[in-house]
């Protein structure tokens, strides 16, 4: 435990779930995002083969689901605990967002197992289940439309932990080399000319069109390769003009 | 359109989806957060009663989902798009996290319309459907699985976008009223003298004690009503002291 990664001290706790689905769609929400355990109370069906659908390649999560009796037992071992709930309560804690929350969890986390409740499809977390909770979070939506599916609300909080974790991005590296200032100066310069050569820039005016140049070319953020291709493109215009 | 709020400006483009279910649990993710209208190029299978199913109370959102024969006609009218991906590109263009797509996406839009586009379940974008955006977008992903469900993945975009619109929160108001300083400086103040009352406080050290008591309050951001009922407490105490 003490070795374990943060996330994985996140307990991602389903109650009462009434559809497979969305335990397997949840399992997969938490995959994608590097969490883990997931503890199931009550689910009215589990193991179940449309959790495992569902689940794509996330069924080693599914396989080590602890499944519970009861929220109590969800919760034993944890030093805090958030509810999810879509809507007001009567003895509401603060209502944290979905950022705030996964920061609150992974501060906690450095202590302990701390836990992400959600309730069941249809109703939501009891009152007296969120009375078990330290906070109460909830994701911002559209008011006519509060009504988030279980493992996409699942997915945001996945999401907004990793966020938190700032574990390193699985960005891939830039494929090209940037080009440097001096490599586009030259560019520039080789337009400019090029452009006198072939008598299109207004000898009169002209650092106006070069300054329009400039801003489009600027604006791409040109890559090495691409300046040597540009270049090579305006010596072989220059070539044609000279031989004209 | 010029009065379209920015969230209606922004198109979600889902190319060649090959689950209806996708479709319907886009439309319901984009829903929750406000989003809209639904592009659709070339589904596998459209209308559907899965993808109806599927959309929950998002079923406006089909009926006025546009279904186009390729990418080109989706994109047609836009000023600005963001392909999302989930691998390296052999072109890349500088990648985006949700956040940051979601803050350029709505910038650009106030120029007019833009679009954020999904591939296929199984393939994602081609190149060259990649190469018609202007950004590319990534969800950051545990590094061993990358590989989020399409509906999920428009539920994070989705949600980002809402975030980046700063939209009012519909976050109930806290139904309770906070204490004043004074009010807990009070119950302190009564607390102490109770502690007295009944000789739990070490005459030599009330200090300490009162301090870890300070503390374990003031955490709690004490309601005024939650005051009334400590202090009520306090004060049956002393009576009994008082009548012992």
């Amino acid at each position: 435990m003490p070795d374990a990664p943060l996330l994985h001290r996140v307990r991602i706790v389903l109650c009462a779930t009434s559809h497979p689905g969305n335990i397997g769609a949840s399992a997969r929400a938490m995959k994608t995002m590097g969490l883990g355990p997931l503890y199931l109370v009550s689910p009215h069906s589990f193991p179940a083969p449309e959790a495992t659908a569902l689940a794509s390649n996330a069924a080693d999560l599914l396989e080590r689901a602890i499944v519970c009796d009861s929220l109590d037992e969800a919760l034993t071992g944890t030093v805090f605990a958030a509810a999810c709930t879509a809507r007001s309560r009567d003895l509401p804690h603060a209502v944290l967002t979905p950022r705030e929350v996964a920061v609150r969890l992974l501060r906690e986390s450095v202590a302990g197992s701390v836990a992400l409740v959600f309730g069941p499809e249809k109703t939501g977390l009891t009152s007296s289940e969120v009375s078990r909770c330290g906070a109460i979070a909830m994701i911002p939506t559209d008011p006519g439309c509060a009504s988030l599916n279980l493992a996409a609300a699942v997915q945001i909080f996945a999401y907004e932990l990793r966020q938190a974790a700032q574990l390193p991005e699985s960005f891939p590296q830039e494929a090209y080399e940037p080009a440097t200032y001096e490599d586009v100066e030259f560019f520039f310069n080789h337009l400019e000319q090029t452009l006198y050569d072939i008598r299109f820039l207004d000898p009169n005016q002209p650092k106006r069109l070069m300054r329009r140049l400039r801003r489009l070319f600027q604006r791409t953020r040109l890559e090495r390769e691409e300046v040597n291709i540009l270049r090579g493109i305006l010596t072989a215009v220059q070539k044609v003009r000279s031989n004209s």
